[in-house]
């Protein structure tokens, strides 16, 4: 016999991958938190049974959320991160070697442990004296007002249901606004514009009333729903395309899936998404 | 008690959909064709019980395959077309008003009586007098002396297993190569980078071979195993980002997909991608 895990959408739609075994099951404050081996996408992490991250497909969703706003950033020293548990974005943001300072505020302790025990594949970057983990709400943390501003805000949160339903909403982007200085990024994951159309399009139009604009951009995620993922970038005052190209040379080395083509062409909006938001 | 039907792939990843009811299940001389309808994507085709396209996921797929050659072509008045047997790609090759004459050549004819009857939504030009529709072998199509070049060549045939095997090698290729016109477009679909990433890059290197030079593109179906799909491109001497404006303007009006931003930015090549092939 031969034991499957899927997740399903809107009771009609799902994604599975065959189990090996279960490596972790455990219950925080907030979520269930789990690591199961699969056959075909490895190590794969679960937040109430829905799929996060694995081992074959993380790159994708990694590299873009860290590698766009980074490589558009007018200075790169101070970086937030918001969720991201799993340690995969404070990796590849570690990556370049302008960072001086990343401060991670996940929610779940939970979640950064199972990581650290299971996941290592992933978070390979929890020893860099650069990232400091602080476990806590990220609501919170963007509403404080001792903090030296940040260069990237990076909001690498689950879904609008359970605890990461508060990184939706207006306050909470004006928070993240707040705490950048002028010529810095945010970007924020950003739902699938195909089974979460709404959601997508509602996200990319509050963010853009904090910021101005906001600018959706896509790629492949064969383990969230549609496969189909989308992230939202806003700035102070950056061009997105302005690729700093002394940052970027070495990331196009070694990437998976970035380079300075997939970045430009990740903003293309879809024409029905175009002819939604009027552009 | 609700059912469900899973493509599976590698007997370790799968992508159900919910079934209200089964509306058709026949067999041809090649294959099982089916038509089912679903909670979530609308009907769907199935052809050995394989995934081939769905009411709510089809216009990427056909609008990729479709406008991406015929906006390039330096003329558009020859198209052929080998498979395509739901008619959703000949719907969008006859959106275009300089297109005379299309051939349309697939093997089964049930896929096209099927789709005819149960798919009227995909295939919406079957009354166009400008769509010949023959019932018969593309391989064979192609190595034909008799034919009047074409200015488009499109492949829209299923897996390299079963019916369309012989869609995937040199001789196939270098027959498409001898229908087209100097200034003519070929492109095929050219399965998953993600689960088929070997296939998907011998078939690029192969047509490279033929063509001189070959472009993959990129796209989400999430009807396809991992979501992510490609197809791809090459021509007699054509400049695949030279969109023929005057044909793309009435396109991005109505597209679901497709727009030049769209066009320009699936041709970017995802890194490890871009590393395989030496580029």
């Amino acid at each position: 016999m031969s034991l499957w895990y899927d997740e399903v959408t809107d009771e009609a739609v799902r994604f599975g991958l065959k189990v090996e075994r279960t490596l972790f099951m455990g219950k925080s404050d907030f979520q269930t938190v789990s690591v199961i081996e699969t056959t075909a996408f490895g190590r794969a992490l679960l937040l109430d049974d829905l799929w996060m991250t694995s081992e074959r497909d993380e790159a994708v969703y990694h590299e873009l959320i860290a590698h766009v706003p980074c490589t558009t950033a007018k200075r790169l020293e101070r970086v937030l991160i918001i969720g991201g548990g799993d340690g995969g974005t404070a990796r590849e943001v570690l990556k370049h070697p302008e960072v001086k300072h990343v401060d991670m505020v996940e929610i779940d302790g939970l979640v950064v442990e199972t990581s650290k025990q299971f996941l290592q594949t992933i978070g390979s970057a929890w020893n860099d004296p650069r990232l400091h983990v602080t476990i806590g709400d990220g609501i919170a943390w963007v509403k404080r007002t001792d903090l030296e501003p940040y260069d990237v805000v990076i909001v690498d949160g689950s879904d609008p249901v359970g605890p990461a339903v508060g990184l939706f909403n207006r306050e909470f982007y004006a928070g993240c606004h707040s705490m950048l200085r002028d010529g810095g990024c945010f970007i924020t994951q950003s739902e699938s514009p195909i089974m979460l159309k709404d959601v997508h399009l509602e996200m990319v139009r509050t963010i853009g009333e904090v910021f101005g604009i906001a600018h959706p951009l896509y790629g492949p995620v064969p383990l969230y729903p549609s496969g189909a993922w989308s992230w939202t970038y806003a700035s102070k005052g950056v061009d997105r395309f302005a690729v700093n190209e002394a940052r970027a040379t070495p990331i196009e080395a070694q990437a998976k899936y970035w380079n300075r083509d997939i970045h430009r062409g990740a903003f293309a909006l879809p024409n029905h998404v175009r002819l939604e938001l009027g552009r």
